[in-house]
């Protein structure tokens, strides 16, 4: 099973709306037959992947699964009744199917006599998929708020001079964390502070993420902004009311908050586009308005042994005002960048 | 060598002035026949321990010591002579005593014929020594600033509440710094909001550090205060003029600086009391004092997973306008602390 969540995580970033799924087949002696994962949206599922590399072998054997087996006809048939023509004897799964449309897999298999088992590495599985999990229980992508600050929690000195406070390495990561996530997301101020790209460089087979700036006046994206380019599609959230300066296709309207466009309305507009996780990059002000919907998963921060004492803060204007109100998170990974440190914290308590 | 490390380390914050010594005596045949280390100032030096329990095994042997035996009479004999009389053949040490009352043992060692080898495991026994190397080099004590924030950098939320931030496991990890240090010093703000106690407790056989305040104006410390108990010495520092209310034997006077007192002038009076390391326990107006006088040698961070977007910043006023500025170090260590970080950074180009 741990080789089908290694398998499943091939497919980050490439398969929304959908889940990511690893899957492999033993023959009946419990040899190795197939392996396969879930590649992009539209294509065949893992069981299907798996089944056809093992061929004949996998009769009597084992499918191992990170997500029980779908029941229903989408875009492809059901996995459920591939592994039943494929005369699989037992199915083990880690994760129950939370969606309403595909679940009953494992009743659909039991009923054709196949022994099936839930529950194996879980957690581990979950992991893998949390993105999407997230968004078929809240109805909204999952999102990743990433920043780069010094170890005192600024990012950029008292005048605004900011280059470089992380490392080119940990710079390099973050194309990575583009990649795996279907929507990158930054605000008017970063806009028009830094022109971002936010495309993914870098990265072979990389499949590029949807842009988005949240430009509620519609005049922080200019003509020849370099998110207007063709190396990623580009979505700009501005308000219903307002009259941007620039023609793009690619603008989605919405309504007004007390301060900006309204947070829960954006993710529903870009869960609606098939947008299952979100790399929030930005910039504190945007952050605080997420941190205040209630709407960040999990942290991703690049950490630099720098101290400035003076400057603008990582985070500002998340609506908590006292130390009970405080964003408590779960450090599940601390790794060293370079010089750096990446610290990845997660609300587990609101994921399960 | 590395045995010689471990056993030097056991003396962390209770040598000072004297620097931290492990000592391995191996027979001729290469046994290991003594262990030693130095254990308070004004005992027996490390070599002198490990010769003692050698006893005649000494003759004909191997000393393998973390520091250049000394050359001088002080408190004790010069362990150079100890270790010709007790007939050792070799002498290995890691890092060569940069002290010049006491340099010259090599020499000495070789005069008497034996034969001397520097610089095994040169790097690690430093750093067990770094505080000790610093203050002979700089002529001050080494500095550590601990801090204790959140992810984003905030000591407290905006109105002002900070219990807990961190976890009871970080503040007991607290204590462990304060046995290795010789003295602990706060600023007045903090002595007003916390009245803090700054002793060790729960860990036995712990030498106290010296308890230091940072009173300007000799107001903050009031009767009462819990610095004043006896469970630890106090020194509180208070400027030239001031007139302080209440009547402490252990006052040192220094002169006003453009804010607060003069930070060399502090450092200099500890390092005339036999204060060889301090740490530095805030608050972020008296560390930005500190890294604005560029005496910050390490800083260890206890970082809670907890966002806040507001409240006050771990570290303000260091003097830092531009990014070029920024004080850069290099993470030595990272480890979980219950469900926080503690992060070990130092300025490694000072310390060579
Ligand atoms: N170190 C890092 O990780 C990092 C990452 C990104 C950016 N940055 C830096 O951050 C700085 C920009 O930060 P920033 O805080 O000014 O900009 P920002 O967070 O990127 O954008 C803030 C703007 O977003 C708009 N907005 C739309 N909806 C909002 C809502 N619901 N709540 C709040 N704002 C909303 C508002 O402007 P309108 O309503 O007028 O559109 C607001 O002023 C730049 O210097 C950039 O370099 C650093
Ligand atoms: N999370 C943590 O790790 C941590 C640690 C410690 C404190 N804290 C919190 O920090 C807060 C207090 O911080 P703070 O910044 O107000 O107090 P602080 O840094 O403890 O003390 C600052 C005061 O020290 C005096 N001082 C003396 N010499 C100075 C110099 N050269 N430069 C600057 N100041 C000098 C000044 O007052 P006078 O000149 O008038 O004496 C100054 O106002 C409290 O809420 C406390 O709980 C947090």
């Amino acid at each position: 099973m741990r080789r089908a969540v290694t398998l499943a995580a091939h497919g980050l970033g490439a398969t929304s709306p959908n889940p990511v799924v690893g899957c492999v087949i033993l023959d009946a002696s419990g040899e190795v037959v197939g392996e396969g994962w879930h590649q992009r949206a539209g294509g065949p599922h893992a069981e299907v992947n798996a089944l056809r590399a093992a061929g004949d072998k996998a009769r009597g054997g084992t499918a191992l699964v990170t997500l029980e087996p779908c029941n229903h006809t989408g875009r492809t048939g059901p996995c459920a009744q591939a592994l039943i023509d494929a005369g699989i004897a037992r199915v083990v799964y880690a994760v129950g199917d939370p969606n309403p449309t595909a679940t009953g897999g494992a009743q659909t298999l039991r009923t054709a006599g196949i022994s099936v088992e839930a529950g194996l590495l879980e957690a581990e599985a979950a992991e893998g998929n949390a993105a999407w999990l997230t968004s078929v229980r809240l109805g909204r992508p999952h999102v990743t708020w990433k920043y780069a600050a010094t170890l005192d929690g600024r990012i950029a000195a008292a005048d605004g001079t900011s280059r470089w406070i992380t490392s080119a390495e940990s710079r390099a990561d973050v194309h990575r964390l583009r990649a795996e996530c279907d929507a990158v997301v930054v605000g008017s101020g970063t806009q028009r502070a830094d022109d971002p790209h936010l495309a993914v460089r870098g990265i072979e087979g990389a499949v590029q993420p949807l842009r988005v700036v949240v430009d509620t006046d519609g005049t922080a994206v200019t003509p020849g902004a370099r998110v207007l380019d063709d190396a990623a599609p580009t979505l700009i959230a501005v308000a219903d009311d307002a009259t941007p300066a620039y023609a793009v296709e690619q603008t989605v309207r919405l309504p007004r908050a007390e301060r900006g466009l309204d947070i829960p309305a954006l993710l529903e507009a870009l869960h609606a586009r098939g947008v299952r996780s979100v790399l929030l990059e930005g910039g504190p002000t945007l952050a605080g308005a997420f941190v205040a919907a209630g709407a960040v998963d999990r942290v991703i921060a690049y950490l630099a042994p720098v101290l400035l004492g003076a400057g603008p803060a990582a985070l500002t204007g998340g609506g908590i005002t006292t130390i009970a109100e405080a964003l408590r998170l779960d450090v599940s990974e601390t790794v060293r960048i370079g010089p750096d440190l990446r610290v990845t914290a997660t609300l587990v308590a609101k994921e399960h």
